[in-house]
This record gives C-alpha cells, structure tokens and sequence, in this order.
C-alpha cells in the first residue's frame, strides 16, 4: 500500500508507505540499528536477491541479473512508490490522497563491495553519472513524472541500510514544495532581474574568493554563504543548464573530476562520516505553466555531523555552528590523493 | 559570534553561530556522542553554572540562583542568538545578513533531576506550561521579536545534550520560512471559505474519528492525516486561538492533563524513546501586514523512531512508513499510568 498525502497547513506531501498490523513491538525496535546483512544483496552472483535489473552496464557477453555488470539499476525491493498504481490527477481537498504512483530505484554503482565513491577513479565515477543521466532521461521521457530526485546516503545516520555503495532515485507525478518554491525563486529573480539567480551568485562568489573550495573543469565547488549545516557544499556547473539530465559525455567526465576531488577532500579533512548527496534539479511541466529552463541545477553534499534538532523542525531554520569561509579554507588547504583503479 | 543569512534559492534563513579557530580533529570529533556532564548544570545547588536567572517560580523565601525553585528560565550557556547584538532591518540582497540579535533561553521545568515529563504531575506540567507563556508573552511584548519558537528535545537522538527536563526558547527578529508559509495557507483558506483551515480539519477528524487519539478538555489529539513520520501528533485546541500566550490558567490546567497523558500513551506504546515537541505558534507582527490572527496553534509531538535521509532533506517530501490511523488506533487502546507527585 503507498498513498500520497498532502498537508494543507505545511503545504507539503507525504509517502505513506506503510505495513499493516504491525504490533508495538516492531516500532520499538524502530530505533535500534538495522543489523547489516550476511550476504549483501548488491554483489554480483547475488542478483537473485533483488528485483530483475531495469538498467545496466555490464560486458557485452554477459547476460542481465547475472554477473559482469560495472553499474546496476534495480527497482528497490520496499518501494515507496509504485509503477504499477494509478497516476490520478491531485485535486486540492482538506484531505488529499493520491495513489502512490512512481517510481523508487537503486542504482548499485560498483561491483565492488568495500569500493565507495571516494576510492572511485574518475573514469568509474563518469560511467555512474551516465547512468544517473540515462535513468533521469527514461524517466522524464514517461511523461507522467514531473519530478526526479537522486539522493545518495553514505552511512547508518545519513539513512544507508547497505554499505554497498548505492544512490536511490524517486520520480514522482507532483512537484514537492522545495521543487516548487525554488523554481519560484528562479522565475521571480529572471523577472526582476533579467538574469538567472545562480548565474548571478556564482559571479559573486567567484569575485569574493573565501568560500569557493574547487574551481575546475566547468563546476564551481562551494561553501554556500547560507549554508545550513557545518561543511555543506554545492557543486554548480558555471554554465546555465536547468537539467542535469541533459549534460554530454564530457560535462559528465569533468564532473565526475571534480565530484570525486570534492568527496575526497571532505574524507580527508573529516575523516570517515556519514553524509549525503541529493541533485536539486529542474521539475519537468508538461502543461507548460512553469519557466522551469529559470531553473540552475546543483548538487548538494552534506556532511551528517549534527543531530537535526526540534529548533530546525519547526522553523525550517538551522543554526550552523562552522562558517562556510572557514570550511572552505580548511577544504582548499586540505591534500587529496588520488584513487587507484579497481582491480577488477 | 553569530549572525543570520539569507538564503535566496531556498529561501530560508540560517543562524550562523560560530566560533573560529578550531582544527579538523574538532570538525571529526561532532558525530562522535558528547558525554553527560559529571555535575549536572540544572540541578539546584548548581546554579551558578548557567548565566543568571531571568524568571523562575521559587519558593517566596529564596534568592534568585539560588535552590528553592520549582521551574527556572535562565539564558542558554552557549546562545545562538545574542540579546545585545543590534536589531536591524534585513534588506535583500544576493548575499543577505543582519547580526544574529534575538534571545535564546532555556526553561528548566523541575528541580528533579531525572523527572521526566512523562513522570509529572498534571499540576506540575501546568506550572511549565504557565512559564512557557509569561516567557512568550514578555518576548512578544519587547516589540522587537517577530517570533516565538518553543521547542523540546528529549534523548540524545532528538539534540538533546543534558538529560536533566528543559525546553528552549528562541525570540527571533525575522519570521522564518516555514511560520509565514503556514500563516499564508491559513490566510488563503480564510479568504476562499470565510473559515479558519484547521477548525475545518478538526471538525472533519471529529467526523472520521480514526485519526483521534484523545478528545477532552478544550484539545483534539490527532495523529495527522499528512504525519511526516510514525506517532507524529498534534495536539489543538478546539476553539480558535491564534497565539498560546493568550491561554488562560484553566486552559492550560487542561492542555497539561491532555500533554501529560498523551505523552504517557506514546512511552507506554513504544517504550523510552527520543522525540522533538515543537509549538507552531502566530507570529508577531508589528507592522500589521499580515491577518495573524488567522492561525491556529498546535503543538507537534515527533518521535524520532528513525532517521532523516537524503530523500527528505531535497524534496521536503517526507516518507512515513506508518499509517496515522493505525498509530491513533494503537495509542488508544493503549493503557496509561497516572505519575505519582514528586517527593520534592
């Protein structure tokens, strides 16, 4: 069962995505760690373990849900949305429900059990980000989702149940507020202003120097001035693009430089900790009400160094207790290795 | 230090409370648990401890910071919002920051060290209750604050860094993201139905039934139809009421009898557990913008059973995995013990 639930106080939705009859036992263990499991899912010659693969690149003999694959795209085995529900139209009530239609996919990134994305070479980094890219475009091509996230979880606090490395996609038939309301910002700013608000924040950055990390290959690598917590950054490509999922081969290999770099950094100064990723990316509009080309994507990494308290909850207003030109010091002065090939 | 920005993509405030100079090993050292201080800060006889008391109810015979109180408000240690720095208007611009003025407090609500507020009494918890609205009314009085934030958090899970019962307070100059956006459904829905939105929802939950938990003394206790997490409740008084520092005396005689035994109900049900209590309140608002009075206050009880991910933190589009119906269910037919009085 999965339902879409919209609060009309919040002007948010929600997953309903829930077991039934359960006992009160089951929410009690809720908050003790999930206990990895022996035989991890997401190896190869495990395939029989998850959903038949959707998506994949894999050597050229060998055949799908076996062995030999580099990337794997499966749909997840707890779906919060359903392919297979009906999409209905959202009509607005003091309690409204749509059935729990999308789509919730997991895209195993390595072969490699122990491999995470910083032990990743660029070249294996870029083949990830095609296949975000591919996933993206089916998605997107369907015509009835409007919205696609990509978010990984690095670790037990950031929400990772596997160590496998792995990031999730969901594409959803309605825009969450967040979507919503920056694209607002974008479509009001291009109005005001004549020019996109991120094209225009980049300059700024580029010009005051303190909290640019990396600037390489097209991305700018910074330490937003309102960052909400301790060493969030954002990678932003300099050029205007709405869609992440429209970049070519060699946008994708110069990102995957930078991301990489990025990541290690981080690593290097932090140490091993919990983190994640998620790709703020225009909405699709098939009605064509929206400028979602207004829209400047990114990608957001942050570190879980924090508990999220009730201060934050209630206000959306976070206190972060490191400034953003300090962790950029820190990040630009920090050495980065460079990963060895897999040995596979 | 502290100072708030402006974020013009997510529009969303941040308070940036820093202290400089620290080293990477400090950065790598906060997801590690802080340990519970050997000699408890908000025990009596400990007084000094803490900056001095700004309110408290005492025994008439006793000297400020000194033991003989009962509840005690005294400012936070290590505040993220600073009374002295100076309040100035906010002019937006790419890069928006004014100083971090506001006031930042925290309310011990007993002299008992390890009582919780499941363990008080009705009469006790409507003591906190009292402090917490003669603590709003004299923020919201000073002219100066836009908004109140009063919030709780028990466990270490939920940011709580002391186990001895408190909640904070924080009077900020700026209404923050989340506050005007509710405001703005309720004023939306005033000016479509001539109706306040949440006596609406009420008045449907009455009709369902499902999603009530506890209906007695001036508040409805429900599980909300869009909970954004398992045993998400809210707790609403039943006849309008904009701001909880209007309550009176026999008001809060009943809402503490309503938190007391709804907080009973989720302990018995799912056992010691973190959680957040967030009060959603009106904002001030000087200038007489805004149709205040529209709002409808709640307090939102969150147990924290599992973790915030990835997913949640792009989209603000939240995934439960529990039916509000079938939490309100379990938590009704869920016996509670009433609290003995403290032997104090």
């Amino acid at each position: 069962m999965s339902e879409l639930r919209y609060d009309p106080v919040k002007k948010t939705w929600i997953i309903l995505s829930a077991e039934r009859g359960r006992r009160p036992s089951h929410y009690q263990s809720t908050t003790r760690a999930v206990p990895e499991p022996k035989i991890c899912p997401f190896c190869p010659g495990n395939e029989a373990m998850t959903p038949p693969e959707v998506y994949s690149h894999r050597s050229p003999d060998t055949a799908p849900d076996t062995p030999g694959w580099r990337v794997r795209v499966v749909p997840n085995k707890f779906p919060a949305l359903h392919k297979e529900l009906p999409c209905e139209p959202y009509v607005e009530e003091i309690h409204s429900s749509i059935p729990g239609f999308g789509v919730h996919e997991i895209i195993i990134e390595t072969a490699v059990r122990d491999r995470q994305i910083v032990d990743m070479t660029d070249n294996e980094l870029a083949e990830v980000l095609i296949v975000f890219r591919e996933r993206m475009r089916t998605h997107f091509s369907d015509g009835r989702f409007k919205t696609v996230i990509l978010f990984k979880n690095h670790g037990k606090e950031a929400g990772a149940s596997l160590v496998h490395s792995h990031t999730q996609l969901m594409a959803l038939p309605v825009i969450p507020k967040n979507v919503a309301s920056q694209l607002t910002s974008f479509e009001e700013h291009l109005i005001e202003k004549d020019r996109c608000l991120m094209c225009e924040l980049l300059v700024r950055e580029v010009q005051e120097e303190v909290r640019i990390v990396d600037d390489s290959g097209g991305y700018l690598v910074v330490a937003p001035f309102a960052a909400s917590s301790p060493f969030q950054l954002n990678i932003v490509p300099k050029d205007h693009s709405h869609d992440f999922s429209l970049s070519d081969d060699d946008s994708l290999d110069s990102l995957a430089t930078v991301l990489g770099s990025t990541l290690r950094r981080l690593h290097s100064a932090l140490g091993e900790h919990p983190w994640n990723m998620v790709l703020h990316n225009a909405p699709m509009d098939p009605e064509g009400h929206l400028n979602v080309e207004a829209y400047h994507w990114f990608l957001e990494i942050t570190p879980r160094l924090t508990n999220l308290a009730g201060f934050e909850m209630g206000s959306g207003f976070y206190i972060n207790t490191v400034a953003p030109e300090e962790c950029a010091e820190l990040l630009r002065e920090t050495g980065i290795q460079n990963p060895e090939s897999s040995s596979q």
